[in-house]
């Protein structure tokens, strides 16, 4: 039989730093170190604390489901986690658990987008969004960004690229690959300009505990025609629990719950159960630890990554990633990252993991490895690229 | 401003039970008890072991993602376990773990459909499966089950419901709601003809290890144009677990992983590890007991209902579910269900969850529950309805 697959997938690419990483692995199994500057995960475990309440909800045999819009226990403490770290009030009706923020994602855009929609969203940006979009039978556009404009949207943008089937714009702040924050009179100028026209901002705060310089609250409550995306992976070093969360306005509930019912049943008991401690006291002082030691990294490796003549206008407020100019050094980023890696075991993404605009001038350094690894790592670039 | 929900959701049910399971929460907060025969979850909790495996890996840190496609000594061991307990050899690269079948589903859909090409699924039936169907813009087109024909599908149902459209075929063997196997001469003959046609068979079997009178072999392997779907939630008591299974052909594996990292990044990593576990002697030894406890309770329960008056014709093989026809007590199982809820707090699923033919005058019971809670059930049952 000749198989025929889906013609959707030739539109999906795989995240090309795959390849890479494969290839890590391979040299790693000849017994080269690699330093890992590719990986959009906290070297992190999960807090101690977490993971003892896990191991006791495991104890306590909760392991069925719990309901599609999560554990109320956890709705809970996530809204009260709102008050108590943003001094921001919302109901945990509001507040849906959900299997990682990339279920969170697909559940907005199905309740949201109808087909044929456009959603505006940023390039570069996170590769998936634009699939969660088209799976939901919307239309992506992309405002493109870079250093002219230091990698920051404006209202003006938005207004540029609106069109009379646009019906949301999908924004992450800080950003996923530039770490850039969005500052937020300029998500209060977008979000009152889509509530004119009918129309949503999705807002993707994955990294919103990872910020180094600034107190900045959650946009959550601030307007009434935005979803707010956030997720136990990142901040909460939790990644592979996959539980994240959405805060959507009310009248969407009710869809959500259905359609979450229908797609997923609901997230991990086990996740949920540990989850409820990431909130404690305890458990919040060891994320901050983590995050001091973020904001060192990022210091070190922004300066030096610019000392080696890797371009960067500002230095990114959040996340744990620079979004670096190449074109010192290569015409073909990903051809970059490959050299870098066969010849000095350095890993990186190329920047066409994250959209078609000067893709091939750009790549992603993550600066989830130790100060020490992050300093070898940067030593053996000096000597290559010099 | 006014709100407005994507219109897909208009054609999303939720589950109507749902409705059900509410009132029966106030009716237990009342004090009442409560004999609950409609829930699609074993009672028993996950097995010690399993549960022991999954406290070692979060005592181990494993908390980071695992590949898209799963954890390779997961994917080994359900390979092997094919070898075991089915006599089936399959290449381990064809395994896909996946955070629960629902997300299975979502993939082999998602690979397979075409906007616009047809599905060939059954009323009655699982009611997510006509989601997943027009989630990859597919048209689900139905072929109707029903006492007359034991609610058993035949080729010339399959050949009477295809068109130049049709892509696939969706079937479930167990079957939720009626229980009913398909037998594998009229399987092989559906796969031959669909492959014939270039079109595919996506075989639901997480109801596969809960068959009780004859000893049914997997249907992996049997023909190349087939997807199977399997969990651990079912026989495995693994539900709030959130990981499941698929066997591809290898053609779509590489799709699979694309659309894997895309929309989920990946199942549970301690979910995973404690699977492991359930393909262990002293595991089944457990799976093994809970299966003899659900042949008794289904022998019990098939034979009071029916002399209760509920309609089946056979004795269902497998799932935990029997889908009796309520005719002669009401011409509106809906409310019927309700009517036995208020009155006897019994506790059943209305034929509506599962389509439309012949919905109204039939329901769903679960025996998920102890034989002293069914008998409790029955014995209301025999004074209300007599």
């Amino acid at each position: 039989m000749k198989h025929s697959i889906a013609t959707r997938m030739e539109h999906i690419a795989p995240f090309h730093v795959m390849k890479l990483l494969a290839r890590a692995k391979e040299l790693e199994a000849q017994g080269k170190i690699v330093v890992h500057m590719e990986i959009g995960e906290p070297d992190f475990d999960t807090p101690a604390p977490i993971v003892m309440a896990g191991i006791n909800a495991l104890d306590k045999g909760y392991t069925h489901y719990t309901p599609a819009l999560g554990l109320n226990e956890l709705r809970v403490a996530i809204a009260n986690f709102y008050k108590s770290n943003d001094g921001i009030d919302v109901d945990k009706n509001r507040i849906v658990v959900a299997p990682g923020s990339s279920s969170a994602l697909q559940l907005v855009c199905g309740v949201v987008i109808n087909p044929g929609d456009e959603v505006i969203l940023t390039d570069p940006g996170y590769p998936c969004n634009k699939h969660f979009v088209q799976i939901a039978g919307g239309i992506p556009t992309f405002i493109e960004l870079d250093e002219q404009n230091n990698y920051e949207i404006t209202l003006d943008d938005v207004k540029n690229k609106w069109t009379n089937n646009t019906r949301a714009i999908m924004l992450a702040s800080p950003s996923n690959p530039t770490g850039v924050l969005i500052d937020t009179k300029t998500l209060d100028d977008i979000a009152a300009f889509a509530e004119q026209k009918n129309a949503y901002l999705i807002l993707d705060e994955i990294y919103h505990g990872l910020v180094y310089d600034e107190d900045v609250k959650s946009f959550v409550g601030r307007c009434e025609n935005v979803f707010i995306i956030n997720s136990f992976s990142k901040y909460f070093c939790m990644t592979g629990w996959r539980v994240g969360w959405l805060v959507a306005p009310a009248e969407f509930i009710d869809s959500i719950d259905r359609l979450a019912q229908n797609i997923f049943l609901a997230a991990p008991t086990v996740a949920q159960h540990a989850a409820l401690e990431a909130f404690q006291p305890a458990t919040l002082d060891i994320l901050e630890s983590y995050r001091k030691e973020f904001k060192e990294r990022r210091d070190y490796l922004y300066h030096a990554l610019n000392d080696l003549g890797f371009g960067m206008k500002g230095k990114p407020q959040g996340a744990f990633y620079l979004y670096a100019n190449s074109a010192r050094f290569s015409s073909n980023s990903f051809q970059l990252a490959e050299d870098l890696l066969e010849n000095i075991n350095v890993a990186i993404t190329p920047g066409i993991d994250f959209g078609k605009h000067l893709a091939q001038e750009h790549v992603r350094f993550a600066y989830t490895r130790s100060m020490e690894q992050l300093e070898l790592g940067v030593s053996r670039l000096a000597s290559y690229l010099k």
